[in-house]
């Protein structure tokens, strides 16, 4: 059994949670909260919730330690403090920092001996690893990600401080003729605009203005103004009864030649399509977690990324079952 | 440089010619093969054709030997006896021998104290670590596996092996309805007729009775008698003209449920669309013999399948620069 803690307790570690149950050689262990532990109920039947200042008496409880906190704050400090005590998995996913966040928690785990793997999820994750392996293999190519259609926290977040903006959700969407232009293997270069558009479904305060609410999402920069966006007024009820859930995914293509005279195309298509996106994103977590446990049991240590990872150690099969039936 | 032998000179074996050509940190040294080397002719200036019996006096000239046999007769004999005195890369695909022949390399393999990567391309390959990986993330859940729209080179000989034919391509294609039901989450359970129909071009000779033909390819056993089969008889020109490449592909998903109540589905699909075959295939061994290389000069030896291979292996790149343009 690989023992598993997980610290935090918000729609990742949820997720993380309900997918360590349906691995059978796993089990959680606990949970740390920031919070006072008597405040948060978790799902697992007999499992602890316990203050994070606990952690440190866990260290031969744990096996593997999933970090559910956030990119901004939570993981700069999080993954390299608990890297020295446990092997841990996160989430990290501002992409700029990966180099520093990723320097800081290979010294951290290497000094702990343990097996830190950070910005594992499906973008960064599984996006990352088929953008790499196709890049390896058609060498003369082009990339091309698309997200959606799904709901982006952070854009809603963004609409939520709007002054006179109640509750909000904003959907990113392909757009078909891009994503068809790039199946086809035309290789086209595409703007920001070509390729996404964003829905946005907001409820109002009482008697707030609608039409300048509209116009911030609009014009917001970065999130909204390179985007042609469409702002919904809604009911607080429609909200919660129609755009509830975290639903997400999208697709990462590779478009490439090959042949002495490079006259042969190929298109590499892989795509999501996810009822929730931090459920899904859980179970990606929870396999790593898995294989950051092999890595450590074979006396491997530092900083890893899903790049490093032997597809194998994800995986609760053998060598030889895996071999059997999924080769 | 990674100096690259390749064993064998058909449509395989150029393809990884060709894709050596693509990745500037490899350089083809010899092409080996079993007729009079003065009869090849290699598309790579500068590059000698050897007699198979000349393979042991390149032992320290060679890094990785690509294996472009075939998986009835040629790799079950070449891979164990190369992987003694190389790295080597092959493309075995007898499922059913997978076993056999894993034992037996990875015995000549540790032997040589080399690394020798066996069932490679895609399928056995991207297909298999697509598979693999999506099972490990959402272990409760369907795999399904379609090929197509794509030649069979399997099928277009047991056609040609029919008295009165001449010449014939064979076409796989999958079922769109099939198709969408899996990407719809239906979990349907689907019968080989359902999943596939063949599509048949056939050149018969002069004066040939083409009802028996058209029969004899309909009801041949485990080829056509459980699929749906078109037959079309045309000309030679037209043969050449219309179906002269060899392109193929197909699709991967898998379809699963996450949740407390298992009440989130999630689909998962790779798509390959491939106008050359091997010439994709070809790419592929050439990144894993790259991988092969890394791994050998790491000290790790015996026989690996792709779930054994760490994804950053693959590549030409260096960790640093993986993680900072693709991760």
């Amino acid at each position: 059994m690989i023992r598993i803690g997980i610290i935090g307790y918000g729609n990742l570690s949820r997720g993380a949670e309900a997918a360590i149950r349906q691995n059978p050689d796993m089990e959680l262990v606990a949970v740390f909260s920031r919070r006072d532990p008597k405040s948060v109920k978790v799902k697992t039947e007999g499992v602890g919730v316990y203050h994070v200042d606990d952690i440190p008496s866990f260290k031969d409880k744990i096996d593997v330690m999933i970090l559910g906190g956030g990119s901004a704050t939570d993981l700069p400090e999080q993954t390299p403090k608990y890297a020295e005590m446990f092997n841990v998995v996160d989430s990290f996913d501002t992409h700029a920092r990966i180099p520093e966040h990723f320097a800081n928690v290979d010294e951290a785990a290497k000094k702990g001996n343990n097996i830190a793997v950070i910005s594992v999820g499906w973008d960064p994750g599984m996006f990352s690893l088929l953008r790499m392996v196709s890049t390896a293999i058609l060498p003369e190519g082009n990339n091309y990600t698309f997200w959606g259609k799904g709901v982006s926290q952070g854009h809603s977040d963004a609409i939520r401080r709007i002054d006179g903006v109640k509750d909000a959700r904003q959907y990113t969407i392909p757009v078909d003729k891009a994503l068809d232009a790039v199946r086809n293997g035309e290789n086209p270069t595409l703007s920001t605009r070509e390729m996404h558009t964003r829905e946005c479904f907001v409820v109002a305060e009482e008697g707030a203005d609608l039409a300048r609410i509209e116009k911030e999402i609009k014009e917001m920069p970065n999130y909204f103004d390179q985007y042609d966006t469409t702002v919904h007024f809604i009911s607080e009820e429609e909200l919660l009864e129609k755009h509830g859930g975290l639903p997400h995914g999208g697709f990462v293509l590779r478009s490439g030649v090959t042949g002495l005279e490079k006259e042969n195309h190929h298109v590499i298509e892989y795509a999501l399509k996810l009822d929730s996106n931090p459920e899904f994103t859980g179970s990606i977590l929870v396999a790593v977690a898995r294989a950051a446990y092999k890595m450590k049991q074979r006396g491997d240590k530092g900083c890893k990324t899903i790049f490093d990872i032997a597809p194998a150690d994800l995986s609760a099969m053998s060598p030889e079952e895996l071999r059997a039936h999924l080769l």
